[in-house]
């Protein structure tokens, strides 16, 4: 693997990489965890920034404008996405340079679709590394984008620095197709579609979400979360929001940033990946032990017939599987 | 264990019977499980409520007062608490019956301290199956609170049906100390201390909160979230507050009710809490493990330093705790 290469922009070299690191294959594994070794005292240096928003509000065309005006700031800017539904093949990269044309096209930017398949922990982890390899080849804007499938925007604020929610302009109470604890993970919030007859649509809704995140909890002790309007089709209010990025990023860097800033978050969402992937490891072995999988189905059904607790059910799995008393 | 007494409603039986399932010893474990076994074809038979708010919000107030009109009409009431922080011995117990004096003497109703110290998850288990005593028992609200502390309200929103949450009166933009995602959980909010010179206050602010949950998802899917307003002082509004929460048990008891009403959000709940309980055990199993326990100050190290990917570091424990390639 030529991480010299890799380090000075090679965007095949990089792509290989990416792909080393999403393989499933238990060599590829060993082999990724060396090039991830030798890339990471050059990783870090860039602003990682979840992207998420129902489908339709316009993800890709807000990503193709906010990306485009960053690179003119001189930003090299990488696109990846987490999407556990997301399936191996031409289909997902040819949806991407559909999307985002310009961007997909650009020598200072790189989209990469989706790690296909299996779990949405598999998934964030093959994601989140790949956002280190990003770093290591240059790439200092990283974007991780969500496709809003199950619980993948926890997944992508865990793995970023700042996270960005797009919303529609509400015509009126209907719900924007959210989910749960979402509008509190965002940093920023970013009505989009702001142009022609929903000018005014947009500004209703974006005053609404700005008197809610006022007695929500903020997603960042070091800011207080933000709420914009744009049309990523016009280009209005893009510049505002790549400012507001910027202040996110100088309050977050500060030495005296509360709660100890951007480092701070990053340090604790290493730690919570370390023992997330730990209790996945363990869980996947309990899962692949006969003698345990054989009473799983039978202990979840008499769990869901009210005949046993799921204190007592836990107890039997964990002594099937590890032969002696939990 | 002497269960028909319990069943009977022997108040001594019944307490013994909690003390059981909160000891952590593992000759009571085993015992626990034996009784808990036995008196489960009794149990569920409750509505289980869960009420939270920051400190200060008027909780032992409001739940004295709801808890006695609840009894008033027919219930028989008991009230549970989840609180990690809690510590072994007379402070608790003091503290309970100073906290709400008549709720605490009443026959038809029976007032329990949190189990003291230890992990959240040991806590919310023991209060779980405490919930299934009080149920065989023969009491039909279950109440359980949170003081408030780290996760503890997501805790108590997994093992209740209906999710309560206590609001204070703001007298301008501040916040309310709720921690976050748990305005989203809450099925009903209510503006307690709405009397005297704080009525309008309390009037704007449960405008405020209508309004914002209005953006955000509903907690449960057959019913929309609701803001009243309540004097737990005066006893205003506690009507209108034990209708609210009969009205939601009528629909998520209903045939049709969406989402597969209380019902099925029981039956996800005993599944979660099973893997939870699996994942804590196996997790325990480790951190006991000599060789993965020298392992882990020094991995947390090289990982704050930087100097190691968290995937990498999980691998490393995971084979040092089993002895292979996990």
């Amino acid at each position: 693997m030529d991480t010299d290469a890799l380090r000075a922009g090679d965007r095949r070299a990089l792509a290989r990489a990416i792909t080393l690191v999403e393989s499933t294959r238990a060599d590829h594994r060993i082999a990724a965890d060396t090039l991830l070794a030798e890339l990471l005292p050059h990783a870090g240096r860039s602003l990682r920034l979840g992207v998420s928003g129902a489908p339709g509000v316009g993800k890709s065309t807000f990503i193709e404008a906010f990306g485009l005006h960053a690179i003119a700031a001189g930003r090299r800017v990488a696109v990846l996405a987490v999407d556990p539904s997301s399936r191996r093949g031409g289909g997902s990269i040819l949806g991407d340079k559909t999307r985002m044309p310009e961007l997909t096209r650009h020598g200072r930017a790189f989209v990469r679709p989706s790690p296909s398949g299996g779990t949405l922990g598999g998934v964030a982890r093959r994601t989140a590394e790949a956002v280190l390899v990003c770093e290591a080849a240059g790439f200092d804007l990283v974007l991780v984008e969500t496709v809003g499938v199950g619980q993948s925007e926890t997944a992508v604020a865990d793995m970023t620095d700042l996270f960005l929610l797009l919303l529609q302009p509400n015509a009126g109470d209907e719900l924007q197709g959210i989910k749960r604890g979402v509008v509190e993970l965002a940093d920023i919030l970013v009505v989009n579609k702001s142009d022609g007859a929903n000018i005014e649509a947009a500004g209703r809704t974006a005053a609404d979400y700005a008197n809610a995140i006022r007695l929500l909890r903020p997603a960042s002790p070091w800011w207080t979360s933000q709420v914009l309007q744009c049309s990523a089709l016009t280009g209005a209010g893009i510049p505002a929001v790549w400012d507001a990025v910027a202040r996110f990023r100088a309050a977050g860097a500060a030495p005296d940033a509360r709660g100890g800033g951007i480092a701070e978050r990053r340090r604790l969402q290493a730690r919570a990946r370390l023992w997330t992937e730990v209790g996945d490891g363990l869980m996947e072995a309990l899962k692949a032990d006969r003698a345990a999988a054989k009473l799983i189905p039978r202990l979840e059904k008499q769990l869901d017939a009210g005949a046993i607790t799921p204190g007592a059910a836990a107890r039997a799995l964990l002594h099937a599987f590890r032969g002696k008393d939990a």
